[in-house]
């Protein structure tokens, strides 16, 4: 692409390293950001410069927080003997708004994935592991996603943790409130099957 | 959506303020930019505070220019009788990329769109008309977006510069190189066959 306008290109080329957005995408955001009052502009600016510069990362779980420990692991409602290992605060975002869970969380950051070279040490696992080792966390609950790399890094915790007394469980995989059968994929549909529940458990929520 | 802090709000909401980007993906976007070097950020966020604030409009075509007149209007060998009318920057990027045309530019900066709020007043066709009467232009091309918005923005025009001398055509519509006819849809179908061309001319690029 030819740009009139070396700022253009500029804005174009640094927006378009973010994921997603190609140069096609980028130019129309420039573009709109030209119509748009001066204000807008500098505010978008200044808000990531700060969350970039500001943003702390909690001292126990690291979910990212604006204090040195996060509102949920300084929250003392909080169960702390259960935890729910994510990959990232997406996750427990996603976790939060279905308010079923009162343990605390462990973000991990990441999965285990040597194609994008991302290794065991990349992560958040020794802190999990020193955790288990205290004997504080009774129960530990995998969350994360239903993927090679997602079910590499469980197994690979799993392994690490087995000498300590702790329960393990993962999230149930199965068909989605609400889908039709027909529609649900097959390896789905048969784990659901195998990992059947008991119907009076099924009619509680 | 629920944020465990301040500044990760602050950043979602500005970003999600662009077009085309929810408050998922300005978080995607965040997270992507938190993992990335310091410099990524201050960079992004430089080049987008400069590209408003610097940015200028060439004073004949209003194209986006890095001087007060663009390199296509300052250029002497590009031939300032034919005058091609479009809506913004990306059409003028998209016309210079065929190297098929080599007169001058005229942005409008948009289309009348009364949906949006968008009246003849707030476009640049004042100076269109003063172009057209100084009898300096031969031929206006029209080459706005073959929509209810662009046919109207064309034939307001049209009827502006009726008076003057000057020959007006618009861009060819029909079926795309390289397209299967069962593909194409009726209407644009329907055109090329009505305004059809002489097959010499057809074999001559």
């Amino acid at each position: 692409m030819e740009f009139s306008s070396k700022l253009i290109q500029n804005a174009v080329n640094e927006i378009s390293q973010l994921p997603g957005i190609g140069k096609r995408t980028a130019l129309r955001l420039v573009l709109h950001l030209l119509r748009q009052p001066n204000s807008q502009t500098e505010e978008l600016a200044k808000s990531l410069v700060s969350v970039k510069n500001e943003i702390k990362f909690c001292s126990v779980c690291n979910n990212i927080s604006d204090n040195q420990i996060c509102e949920i692991c300084a929250n003392p409602k909080r169960d702390n003997s259960i935890l729910c290992i994510v990959e990232d605060i997406r996750d427990v975002m996603a976790i939060e708004s279905t308010s079923s869970f009162k343990g605390l969380y462990h973000v991990l950051g990441g999965k285990i994935s040597p194609m994008d070279g991302i290794g065991p040490d990349d992560l958040n696992i020794d802190s999990l592991v020193e955790k288990v080792k205290s004997g504080e966390v009774k129960e530990l609950i995998f969350a994360l996603s239903s993927t090679m790399e997602g079910d590499t890094t469980n197994f690979y915790i799993y392994k690490l943790i087995g000498q300590f007394n702790v329960v393990t469980s993962t999230i149930a995989r199965g068909v989605s409130v609400g889908d039709d059968l027909e529609y649900a994929d097959e390896i789905t549909l048969g784990r659901s099957i195998i990992n059947r529940i008991p119907f009076e458990n099924s009619i509680k929520n």
